[in-house]
């Protein structure tokens, strides 16, 4: 059976094409600039790349296209040969605590939500609705970003504003990342058996950390939206909500402004021009003072959210790396765990500096026997998670 | 010698009289409604309290009243033996890391950072003016709640936003409670020596912890403004910072209404509507469910920051616990030592039962012998900090 998982963006659609329940890679790819001049479609097949240039004016053309090409590829001989379409969103809120099938009426309701994800969610509506105008036989199903963060308690959801902020505005904490979660709480299941405590540390350019008790979320760094707790590319993460408003009246900025500058040009941007860490770890090497100080302030909060989850879960039985910094930087994970050789974690340089995203090693424990707590990088899979959702529905 | 640790607020003045170096207490009391119909007037001798309603238009009405009431009563013979007036500043940014003498200099720079303290340092300023035309042959000292918090390095004191937040608006962490973390590492250092980690927790209706080693501070929870870090009475402590320009948008805020409600109508009084511990503690035997959350949320806050403390300094020495609720409420120093039972905290259920700041037992060690960390009640003065500072200056 072959699935589809697709994230559409304003402008975007990601997809990726499964044979399931294998889980064998068939294509991925993605389109750009949809509905705007020069739209570029990539298609990887066989450690093959095609790129083409061609108009895409909607979401609709972009999936014919799609189609066409799969057809084209003899990925398939016919529309009729995708099962399933499994769909990224980024805000479920507290509407959806797992993937469900995409209904009308649960689309209508991903809609609604657009004021928790303005730039997401009526995008990816869009892209369920071309989905289905083009491969109608499909079982289309949604899998929120949100779901796996339902599991949270009321103390660890809420904020300390006036209870109206939540009952009427719905501020609470939605959490990120969840997917990714999810899947790497899966994949220690198969490592270490069910009833651990994990935390996981979703470490990219994006970047949340979540407690796992048991298989459930018990809390998260990312909140009512993902500019929340870990310091990031471009994010501020969590700090004195009281900047905003001094900030705001001493330079003139509307809300809007500030939307942009918290989101886009904060983080590793904000302190030292730089988004990327490897931009940061190189301006480290050549003793720019400013990215060895935005370094060391990005570990230390992961490590802060670390401290946090160990006292919230009274301990830990393994601690998770992954996503690009966490699958790709031996530096960061050699910071991140020295910083906790006083609970006796003791890194494996060796095994550590073998793991990379590029490499053979992208898998593996990088600590020693005899450490306190196992230290793992887990290479983290959103995409075949959104298939086997899909495909939970489907058999 | 007799010295005065004064505090004044836009409309409110407090003092405290003390014979040094003995620190024997003279006098206390308060000016209230300061310049507004009602002025008040209270002061403490012997045990005794005597108050008076009087207009009191100015600061410095306020000195003279209390200057000819010190006469009266006999504290004094004449204005000239008070030796030293300190007086308490909330903000001193980073130009102060210690008490200074109140120049017409100083006074004139500490009004120059009234953008970060607009209630705070304008009023303090008029308190030292006042003071100075009232007791000119004083030594007048300014004390500073930041200068303590002054030894925190740049990765802990910089925040994730553009650079120039810092360097044209002074967007930095200062701290708060400065004076109060001070004097408990002062007796802290009676107890236990000087090389030791420290986390001190002072929480009243404002709140704050501060990582100390070897008697200096590492890092605060306290930022920017004090409505970081902690959730408090009123206030939010550190959040998701989208937050603000969501609900300034969908509620149609303005800056100041936001400052208003995120400093005065946020933390246990958005969530319960109480602003005081002992409400809410009294709803939670009530079975108020909005307590119960709120009163949670406020003790794991605190706990999360003592783990981000003492992964930081990797280990601690002791913790102590200071300020109303520390000083006063067993059940929250019980429910907070407990969630460290795992690392071997063990409480001394006895003696934590036993000291409250109402009753003879003001000061202990709340944790058995055979507890891994020690925890203390340490009852907080900062009006003798400021005597002492100020006495430093004059002999």
């Amino acid at each position: 059976m072959k699935i589809l998982a697709v994230n559409a963006g304003s402008s975007s659609l990601k997809f990726k094409a499964y044979e399931m329940p294998s889980e064998k890679v068939l294509v991925s790819g993605n389109f750009e600039r949809i509905g705007i001049e020069g739209s570029l479609y990539t298609i990887k097949i066989n450690g093959e790349k095609i790129q083409k240039t061609l108009p895409v004016e909607t979401h609709t053309k972009a999936f014919e296209i799609l189609m066409n090409e799969l057809k084209e590829l003899h990925v398939i001989e016919s529309f009729d040969e995708i099962k399933g379409v499994g769909h990224r969103i980024v805000q479920g809120a507290d509407h959806y605590d797992k993937s469900v099938i995409a209904t009308d009426e649960v689309v209508k309701d991903i809609e609604s939500l657009s004021d928790l994800a303005p730039l997401h969610n009526p995008a990816a509506c869009a892209g369920i609705k071309a989905a289905k105008e083009v491969i109608p036989g499909a079982t289309h199903v949604v899998v929120f970003d949100t779901a796996f963060h339902q599991t949270m308690s009321e103390e660890n959801f809420l904020y300390a504003v006036p209870m109206e902020w939540y009952k009427e505005d719905h501020v609470r904490k939605y959490g990120a990342h969840g997917t990714s979660h999810k899947y790497i709480t899966e994949r220690m299941h198969d490592l270490l058996g069910e009833d651990k405590r994990l935390i996981i540390c979703h470490i990219g350019s994006g970047a949340s950390i979540t407690a796992v008790n048991n298989g459930k979320c018990i809390n998260t760094s990312m909140g009512f939206t993902p500019n929340a707790g870990l310091i990031m590319g471009t994010r501020t993460g969590d700090m004195d909500v009281s900047i905003i408003p001094y900030i705001m009246e001493r330079r003139g900025l509307s809300t809007s402004d500030i939307n942009t500058i918290i989101n886009k040009k904060s983080g590793m941007l904000g302190l030292t021009g730089f988004s990327d860490m490897r931009d940061v770890r190189k301006g480290v090497q050549d003793e720019n003072k400013d990215c060895i100080v935005a370094q060391k302030m990005f570990r230390n909060r992961i490590v802060d959210y670390i401290a946090k989850y160990y006292f919230e879960m009274k301990g830990v039985d393994a601690i998770v790396l992954t996503a690009g910094v966490g699958e790709n930087s031996c530096e960061d994970r050699e910071e991140i765990v020295s910083s906790l050789d006083f609970l006796g974690v003791k890194l494996d340089k060796e095994v550590n500096n073998s793991i990379a995203g590029f490499k053979d090693v992208q898998e593996g424990k990088i600590t020693t026997k005899d450490s306190t707590i196992p230290v793992y990088v887990i290479p983290t899979d959103e995409e075949v998670m959104i298939a086997r959702d899909t495909y939970s529905y489907i058999i």
